[in-house]
């Protein structure tokens, strides 16, 4: 007998018909002879109304009672869904955070897991029933109902897979698998049938949006395998695993991209000790992210022109720092670009293939796409190139590298 | 410094307006130098809404997942509540049923509240805070969510005002009070300014909706005074309080109807011991309930007529009962009529002055109203009248009882 846990996302759960149809996969796991734990999301768009009901009341709502707000979604889904199995005429019932409980840290909106008591639901579980856990949500220290943030119902699904030490941990959502790329930009994108943990962050992050990033971390920590799957068909979906159980056949896995980015260089910067900090400092303070981050010498050594990217929605505010610095950074000229983008390969694959990098930029020559800026990690390159050159660049690394 | 209980019922928080503007009637009753408990309902509709996604899941859903379902309505409505509330600058703290707790009964979608534990609320307020507590639900022995039933809000407060020992119960309504009749047929209604629990009971389960039957019932058992008010209106309401707080200067303090009745005659049947216990035994069994009864004898002795009135909605099945017992009964007729209606006077007032039944008979009949049944309490005389005669028959007796 194994154990499961199945978790099911808000469109998986968004309408009557399709929390019925969900109840069924649940009867058909359990009749298989397996101990279920379901966690389940709000029903689609129900977490963005309450919320739009918050910053109507106020543009500062009380971040405690924001969870207490929030957490009803959940809570309604998970009745529903238990009445569901119910009346198939299977033994069920839900829990919310508080009542298992899951307890959590003090930091409303945004709290982390640190403890899950399993003794009621394991025997529940053990005794035939099947036990459904309102995701998203848990108690902190003060009693009060915490939330873990966007998407944290991944996070309930992996941390309840670690405490019931369960044998698998399914991940039910609207799409069939993770992508080698984004199938609206290239009809070629194919289902990856096994992701490294590391691999999936980088294609989560770059926007796969299947499965949270910091819940793909979560389960790396702990080492838990994921199934990503499709609640509307019985085919496998993708593993997410350690990178030692795969058998690397293919150098990259996935071609990701981002349309969110700016550039700003700055030309003419004195090049001492230091400005870069300076430049950088006020920034970061501002909570804004550099991404990439280029310098350049002049031939004289006396003055350097520093390109760095930044999200889009930042770009002004950006702009905004620098120039109110002018007198001490002491620049020649400011410029900035916000119609670019980002593409990257992704594939644990390549750290023991060299040429990968190579192969890479001589394949964008190719199609006559030039390269604005680099960033490498030891599964990843990045490069930023022209906005409206972002599909081409993507159809064409994702074939250079076999994927199609 | 006084303890309040302030209640706001589904239409006082049906928008986010609504809920502002509570918000600025409590930060009012705060700044009077009150302490301040609020118990509110969930906004206008939401509980029918998730009632229906039940419905839409099982005929016959869950008792227990329904609690968890409906009590949603609330712990939305309360976070929100609480966040106008510190919005406004003010220090605030929403509580659902399980965190006080409010103990209840295993009784699922209609609990019993059994004991509050008011340490942690008492503390708060004490110490300048206002709390807010999620009307209609509790926690049950075994740690799960309870409902209290339709109404149950009204319930909620008024067993807060006696376990914290407050000084006032104001239920907050969208009518200014409990009136002396229906206004839509007779714009001659006028609010009550003090009404006794007995009264108010009979005005209650006869139509006037204001506050449900079982919180009256509860806070006339513990002597509770409650405050029946607009929450869209600055001017007193109706005070519901023990008849001996009240000076009776009037004899009838309203009329009330109901339109729901229908009246069964079964014509011949043989006068014998236990006759009635045959033909009311199958009905009570069925959960149909008999209002009023009129037996009348034959000359010679041996043949009855027995008529009776129950709700209309259940006429069909009670005729169809009372059929298949047709041999055991052995009647010459079975006769019904659906169009009828129940007027009523009410007045602690009639125990003192005689003549009042049949001031009211000769009201009628000056309106050329035939009367078909009667029944009587110590506080109550009921007519059964046919249907299309209500709105005279309320109007006359409002006048000749003097309360125009």
């Amino acid at each position: 007998m194994k154990r499961l846990v199945l978790k099911f996302g808000g469109t998986s759960v968004g309408t009557i018909e399709k929390i019925k149809k969900v109840a069924n996969i649940i009867k058909k796991k359990f009749s298989e002879g397996n101990e279920i734990i379901v966690i389940v999301s709000a029903m689609a768009g129900a977490t963005d109304l309450l919320k739009k009901k918050s910053n109507l009341i106020s543009n500062n709502f009380d971040n405690k009672e924001l969870d207490v707000l929030l957490s009803s979604g959940e809570q309604v889904s998970c009745s529903l869904l238990s009445g569901a199995i119910i009346d198939l005429g299977l033994k069920a019932r839900s829990w919310l955070g508080w009542q298992i409980p899951i307890i959590t840290n003090d930091n409303y909106t945004s709290s982390q897991i640190m403890k899950i008591k399993i003794d009621e639901v394991s025997n529940f579980i053990s005794n035939g029933g099947i036990a459904v856990i309102a995701g998203f949500q848990g108690i902190s220290t003060e009693s009060r109902i915490t939330t873990l943030g966007r998407g944290g119902s991944d996070l309930s699904a992996v941390a309840v897979a670690k405490f019931f030490q369960t044998d698998s941990c399914e991940i039910y959502t609207d799409v069939e698998g993770v992508l080698t790329t984004d199938p609206s930009i290239n009809e070629k994108a194919k289902k990856i049938d096994k992701i490294s943990y590391e691999e999936m962050l980088e294609m989560a992050s770059l926007g796969a949006k299947v499965m949270q990033p910091n819940a793909v971390q979560a389960s790396m920590i702990d080492n838990i395998p994921i199934h990503v799957r499709s609640t509307f068909s019985e085919k496998a979906g993708t593993k997410i695993i350690s990178d030692s159980e795969i058998d690397y056949n293919k150098v990259v896995t996935g071609v990701a991209y981002s349309k969110n980015n700016a550039k700003v260089s700055i030309v003419g910067v004195v090049d001492k000790p230091g400005v870069a900090a300076d430049i950088f400092e006020p920034i970061g303070k501002n909570n804004i992210n550099i991404d990439m981050v280029i310098q350049n010498t002049s031939l004289d050594g006396k003055k350097a022109n520093i390109t760095f990217t930044i999200k889009r929605e930042d770009l002004k505010k950006t702009l905004g720092l620098i120039e109110k610095n002018k007198q001490k950074l002491n620049y020649n000229k400011l410029i900035h670009d916000d119609k670019l983008a980002k593409v990257s390969i992704i594939g644990a694959g390549m750290q023991a293939n060299s040429g990968v990098t190579h192969k890479m930029f001589r394949s964008l020559a190719d199609e006559k796409i030039n390269i604005l800026a680099i960033s490498t990690s030891e599964i990843k390159i990045s490069v930023l190139i022209r906005e409206n050159l972002t599909q081409r660049a993507v159809k064409t690394l994702h074939k250079t590298f076999k994927l199609n």
